[in-house]
C-alpha cells in the first residue's frame, strides 16, 4: 500500500473542495445572509490541509487497485468530514454528528436530512448544501464509468459488454479524458434544467439547487415542502424528466450527444428501466387513483413522480406515500432497492444488477434440465463473463446481509419496524426519505446518535457499491 | 416425459395414503368420537383412486430427473388433495379451501393452521391433522438425502461433501434401501420422544401428536395454547431437544447410532447450526429477561423454546412473542429463513446454504484483492464445485423474488405489513406462526381465499427446495 500516493491525492481533491466552498459566497452577498464567513473560513481550512498533505507526500507511478479502493472510500470520507464544516461554524447545524450526517448524506447523494425547517437557513448554507450533491453526483460517475472497471467491480463491466461507451480500461492514462467527457455532459444536462426549471417561475437560486438534486439523484430541497410546495405540473414533469435523465447510464448520454439517437434504445437496461417506471406506475396509479385522486392527469403526476423519484434514487416529494396504501408503499419499497442504470448518479443495486440476476435465475433452471448444457448468462447478445456473474452474486448477498444488519442495529436502538426498514433501505440505496418515521414527512433528527453514525456508514457502502468499503475491512488487505 | 410413469408412482403413493388414514381410527374408537366413519370412506376413496390409476398405468425403466421433479411436486399435490378428504367428510373444516390449506400445511410440515378452537376436533381427525406431518417428514428426509441429489438440486450435493453418508447417486436401484436407513432412524427418535413426552404427563395420544408434530418440525398441536398449554420445563425442554435433533441432517444422526459418536462435531454445518441458536439466545435472551421474565431459568426456557422452534422451522409456542421487542422479533424473523440443516425435516433456505452464501461473500472479496488467484469456495476442507455453488445462489435469489412476490400478493389482498411479511415468510419457510394477523396467538382463518392458496403454493415451493415445482412452470420442461 503506497500510503503516500493515496494521501497525496485525497489532498488535491480537498483542495477541490475548498474551491467548490467558494463558491456559496455569491449567493450569501447577494441574500446577505451573513453566512459567507463560515463559508470562508471552512474553504481556508479545507484548502490549507489539502495543501499541506499534497505537500508533504509525493505521487508514486502505478497506482494499483489496493490504493484505488482507499482513495474512494478515503475521498468520500474526507470530503463529508471537511464538508461540514460550514454547517458547523454558521452554526445552521451545531451539532458535529448532525452535521456530519448531513454531509454525508450530500456527498453520497442520498439526501436524507436531519433539518426540521430547511427553509430558516441561510441562503449560502443552503446553496452549499445542495452543492454537495452536484459533486457527489461529478464522483459517482467518474467513479462508476472509469474507476470501478478497474477496481473489478461488477455493474459497469456488464455494461461495457453492452454498450462500448467511453469507458477506460485503466484508470491513470485515461481517466482525466473520460471524467472531462462525462462531466462535460453532467453539465450540459444540469444546465438545461436549470433553464426549464427557471421558466417554471423558480428563481436562480431554487433553479440550481432544485437541478443539483435531481441531477446528482440527491434528494436536498431549499423548501420543507420539497418540490411538493410549488404545486406545479409543469415543475413536477420537468424534474420527473431530469429524474429519469440523471437515473441513465451517462454513457447513453454522451453517445445521444455525439449524434447515436437510438443509442437509448439499444440498451437493454435502459428498456428494462423504463418497462419498471411502468408497472409500478400502473400498480401504484390504479390505487392512488381509487382511494386518493380521483382524477387521472393528478394521479399520474403524483405517481410518476414518487415511482422516479424513489426508483432514481432521488427522494424528491410532492405526495405523502405512506398515506398510500400497503401495496403501494410495499411496491415502492422495492424500488428502492432496484435504483438506477450502472454509470448513472443513482443509487440503489442498479437496474443492470437486477436484470442480471433474474437473467441468472432463467440459467439455472435451464441448467437443471440440461445439466450437460453449459450456456454463459446473456444480457441481449453478450454472454456475461463468470466472473462477473459472481461479482454480482456476491453484490447482492453482501447488500442483503447489511440491510439484515442495519435494521438489526436500529431495532436495537428502539425504534419500530416502519421506521427500521425505512431507515436502512432510504440509506444503503441512497435515497432519503423512507418509511415510518423518516417518511416523506419527518427527517432523521430523531434518530438516536449512534444510529445516525450506521446510517452514515450505509449511506457511504451503498454509494461506493458495497466493496469499495467492505473490502478495507478485510485483513488481507492491509497484509504486505 | 413418461406420463405414465408418473401416474403409476402417484398411484402407488395413494394406497399408501389410505393406509396411513385408517390409523387414526384407532383414536377414534378409544375416545368414541364418531369420526371413524369419515376417515374409513376416506381411506377408501384415496385406495380406490390410487389402485385404478396403478393398475392402468405400468412403469417404464429408467426415470429421469425429468419424471423425479413431477412425481415429488405432485406426489405432494395429490397427498394434499386426498389428505383433505377426512376433514372435509368429518365436517371438521367445511371449506374445501380451509381444509386444503391445513392438509397442505400437515404435509409440507409447516404448521400454519385455519383452525380458531384446535380443542373442539374429534380425536381421530386430530390424530390425522398431526400425522400428516408425520408422514411429511418422511417424505422430506427421502426427498432430501435421496432424490433430491439425483435431481441435481443444491442442498444435499454440498453435504455430501462433508459426511459421506447414506446418500443414493441414482434414484432407482439406491433409493429403496436408503429410505428404509433413515426412516428407521427418524421411526427410533420418534419412539424415543413418545416416552419422554408420556413420562412429562402427556397421555399417549397427545405424546404421539406432538411427537409427530415435533419429529417433522412441523408444529400442529392438539392444544390452543400449542406446548406452552403444559406450563412444564420438562416439557419445553423434551421439545427443544428433538426439535433440535429434527433439524439435524439425519445422516448424521445414521452415523451416531453406528457408533461415530463424534459425527456431529466433525460437521461444520452442524456447529453452525449451535452456534446460531446461542447468539440468537442471548440476543433475544437480554431482551426477554430485562423486559419480561425477570429470572434466568425461566427466560432460558422461553427463549430457547422459541429460538429453536423458529429456526427449526417448528413453529411450536411456549410465549407470545409478539409481545417481546421488535429487536426480538426481528432476530426471530430472521431465523425462520435460515432454517435447519439440509438432509433435517426442517424448512426455510437452510443453514448449509446460508453458510455457503457467506463463504462465498469471503472468496468474491478474496477475488477482488487477489483478482488472478482461482480459489473454489471451501466449506471445512471441501471445495465446493462451481455448479452448487451457482445453484445455491440461484435458490437464494428464487426464494428472495418469491418472498417479495408473495408480499405484493398478500399487501393487494388488504393485509398488514406486519401480517404479509409473517405470512409469507411462515409459510414459504414452513414454520407456522408468523407476525401481526397470523401470529403466535392468531390463526390462518382470516386470510382471504385466494390468499390461502397462494399461501398454500408457497408452502409448496418453500418445502420443495423452490426448484422442483419452479420448474413445473418452465416451458421447456414440457417440450420434447
Amino acid at each position: 500500500m503506497h500510503f503516500s500516493s493515496v494521501i497525496h491525492i485525497l489532498g488535491l481533491l480537498l483542495m477541490f473542495l475548498a474551491i467548490a466552498m467558494l463558491l456559496p459566497i455569491a449567493f450569501s452577498f447577494y441574500y446577505g445572509d451573513g453566512d459567507y464567513q463560515a463559508l470562508l473560513i471552512s474553504a481556508g481550512i479545507t484548502l490549507v490541509f489539502g495543501f499541506v498533505t499534497y505537500k508533504v507526500t509525493r505521487f508514486a507511478q502505478d497506482l494499483r487497485p489496493k490504493e484505488g479502493f482507499a482513495i474512494v472510500t478515503f475521498g468520500w470520507l474526507s470530503f463529508s468530514l471537511f464538508g461540514c464544516l460550514p454547517f458547523l461554524l454558521s452554526g445552521a447545524i451545531p451539532s458535529f454528528t448532525d452535521a456530519f450526517f448531513e454531509t454525508m448524506s450530500g456527498f453520497t447523494t442520498t439526501g436524507a436530512s436531519i433539518l426540521s425547517d430547511i427553509e430558516e437557513l441561510p441562503h449560502g448554507i443552503l446553496f452549499w448544501r445542495s452543492l454537495t450533491h452536484w459533486i457527489g453526483g461529478m464522483g459517482i460517475i467518474v467513479l462508476s464509468l472509469a474507476i470501478l472497471p478497474f477496481l473489478g467491480i461488477g455493474g459497469m463491466q456488464l455494461f461495457k459488454a453492452e454498450v462500448p461507451g467511453p469507458v477506460a480500461d485503466k484508470l491513470t492514462p485515461r481517466i482525466t479524458e473520460t471524467a472531462k467527457i462525462l462531466w462535460g455532459v453532467y453539465v450540459l444536462i444540469s444546465a438545461a434544467e436549470v433553464v426549464l426549471l427557471w421558466l417554471g417561475g423558480m428563481d436562480l437560486f431554487e433553479s440550481l439547487c432544485h437541478t443539483f438534486g435531481t441531477m446528482a439523484t440527491g434528494g436536498f430541497s431549499t423548501r420543507n415542502a420539497s418540490i411538493g410546495s410549488y404545486g406545479s405540473a409543469y415543475i413536477d414533469y420537468v424534474v420527473i424528466f431530469f429524474m429519469i435523465l440523471a437515473g441513465t447510464n451517462f454513457a447513453l448520454h454522451y453517445r445521444f450527444i455525439k449524434g447515436d439517437f437510438r443509442a437509448y434504445f439499444r440498451s437493454q437496461e435502459f428498456l428494462f428501466f423504463l418497462s419498471i417506471i411502468g408497472i409500478a406506475a400502473v400498480i401504484i396509479g390504479i390505487d392512488t387513483f381509487s382511494h386518493h385522486y380521483k382524477d387521472v392527469p393528478l394521479t399520474l403526476q403524483k405517481t410518476l413522480f414518487q415511482v422516479v423519484a424513489l426508483l432514481t434514487t432521488t427522494g424528491y416529494g410532492t405526495a405523502d406515500y405512506e398515506q398510500w396504501s400497503f401495496t403501494s408503499q410495499f411496491v415502492l419499497f422495492v424500488l428502492m432497492f432496484l435504483g438506477g442504470c450502472a454509470g448513472s448518479t443513482g443509487g440503489g443495486m442498479k437496474i443492470m444488477r437486477i436484470h442480471l440476476l433474474v437473467k441468472f435465475v432463467f440459467s439455472e433452471i435451464t441448467r437443471l434440465l440440461h445439466p450437460h448444457a453449459v450456456k454463459p448468462v446473456r444480457i441481449g447478445p453478450n454472454a456475461i463473463p463468470r466472473d462477473v456473474v459472481s461479482n454480482v452474486l456476491g453484490f447482492f448477498i453482501t447488500f442483503m446481509l447489511l440491510f439484515i444488519l442495519g435494521v438489526l442495529v436500529m431495532s436495537a436502538l428502539g425504534l419500530d419496524m416502519a421506521t427500521s426498514f425505512g431507515a436502512v433501505a432510504a440509506t444503503i440505496n441512497n435515497i432519503g426519505p423512507g418509511l415510518g418515521g423518516v417518511g416523506p414527512t419527518d427527517n432523521y433528527a430523531g434518530i438516536p446518535l449512534v444510529g445516525k453514525w450506521v446510517l452514515a456508514f450505509l449511506m457511504l457502502v451503498g454509494r461506493l457499491e458495497v466493496f469499495t468499503v467492505i473490502i478495507l475491512f478485510s485483513p488481507s488487505y492491509w497484509r504486505k
